[in-house]
């Protein structure tokens, strides 16, 4: 295996049980496997940058794969797209040295939550994320979100039990659109569901239910439950990798 | 059945094989017909204004019904949408005279199509349609869209055998936006597939395959398979209806 492949792929997370793969469920991480052991007539196993839920859609997800075969990046692209179903689409194909590995030369992850200010629109459905109640503040959630951004214990912020949930997150930020609310986290890495937990928090605050200093309080107590729901999946978007 | 109640729905055609009721496949009609029999306890039948084919989506369909029961519309447009799964949405619902029938007291139907001019993009898979090749003469298509208008034989542009196939299209109209182009079409009546078969006939006029006057041509020879292709379901929106 003397060559190693490293594939950007857009997809579609709707009819996809997540992106890793499960005993149960269509997977993108199959999807995509099953299209390359196909190219080389034999089993290939991918190595994802993270996983993403069930749902979830990816703008910009990344793996890697080890090839005996010499194909120019542009072929390859072309290859895998001809056999990929039509919610999984590679964007772009870069020949990399052996040293690079999808995981753990990762630097940061970006992810971004999109939420309807609208009336509910079906034909969205799958795109975006609805309000849950008629009225927003905005302005105290773009205040909230501040104290998501640096280093925390995000314990209370994930449905994963992991011994250490202590991660840094770069950028946090609320973009007001005409129409919806565009949520931007940035950071080293993030826990399972943590994205949708700070988010339903930010909903819970902005909806007036919860307090502001709500958020500092949960990293001290590092209790799941006392967190906000969950936002829907359709929301997410994993949106860049940095190398 | 002392009231008739006129309802306006959108839907996200993609999971759904069609609007009008079919021996097999889930469709909008079944789904809208078992939430009113739900809250009827009886066997309730609606009028839609129209059909749409499997995909199309909905952001403005009509449709009525007669009812024995009492109730203020905003509270029946609350009653249906709990009733129906997420991909059907009732916008709006009135209270009308029983002369009102969706389909026969309907003046004209607007309809819009959308294709995109980026790359293949998996995450709007259902929402609009993509380009086939690379390059597309837009002006030549703004020029050709024009020959729609008016009151013209339309057989070559339906898959539908049909004696009366003479339609008046008030408006046919290209909007360029940014990364994508939006196809408007309002007339008196479509017959099956005829806007798809417009859009591919302009389409491949765009991809210089097809000659600009190839359009009157064919309004005389009367034959579909000398029209374009028929574009995809998932660009294609009825948009308004107008009464």
């Amino acid at each position: 295996m003397s060559n190693r492949i490293k594939c950007i792929v857009m997809y579609n997370g709707s009819r996809f049980n997540g992106f890793q793969r499960q005993p149960r469920g269509r997977t993108v991480q199959d999807t995509l496997e099953k299209a390359l052991s196909t190219i080389h007539k034999e089993p290939i196993q991918l190595h994802g940058c993270g996983r993403t839920d069930a749902q979830v859609h990816a703008y910009y997800q990344v793996f890697h794969f080890d090839t005996n075969l010499d194909i120019p990046a542009s072929n390859w692209k072309r290859a895998i797209n001809s056999l990929l179903p039509k919610d999984v689409y590679i964007k772009d194909v870069e020949i990399v040295d052996t040293s690079f590995h999808a995981r753990y030369s990762a630097k940061s992850k970006e992810y971004r939550y999109y939420l309807s200010l609208d009336e509910y629109d079906p034909i969205k459905m799958d795109m975006m994320a609805f309000k849950r109640y008629q009225t927003l503040d905005v302005d105290k959630m773009v205040e909230a979100i501040e104290l998501f951004k640096g280093t925390h214990d995000f314990t209370s912020f994930t449905g994963q039990v992991k011994k250490n949930c202590v991660r840094t997150i770069h950028e946090a930020e609320i973009v007001k659109h005409h129409n919806h609310l565009e949520f931007i986290f940035r950071g080293n890495g993030f826990l399972r569901y943590q994205i949708r937990i700070m988010v339903g928090t930010l909903i819970e605050i902005g909806e007036g239910r919860r307090q502001l200093d709500s958020v500092n309080h949960l990293y001290e107590i590092k209790d799941r439950q006392k967190a906000g729901f969950t936002a829907d999946p359709q929301g997410l978007y994993l949106y860049h990798v940095e190398y």
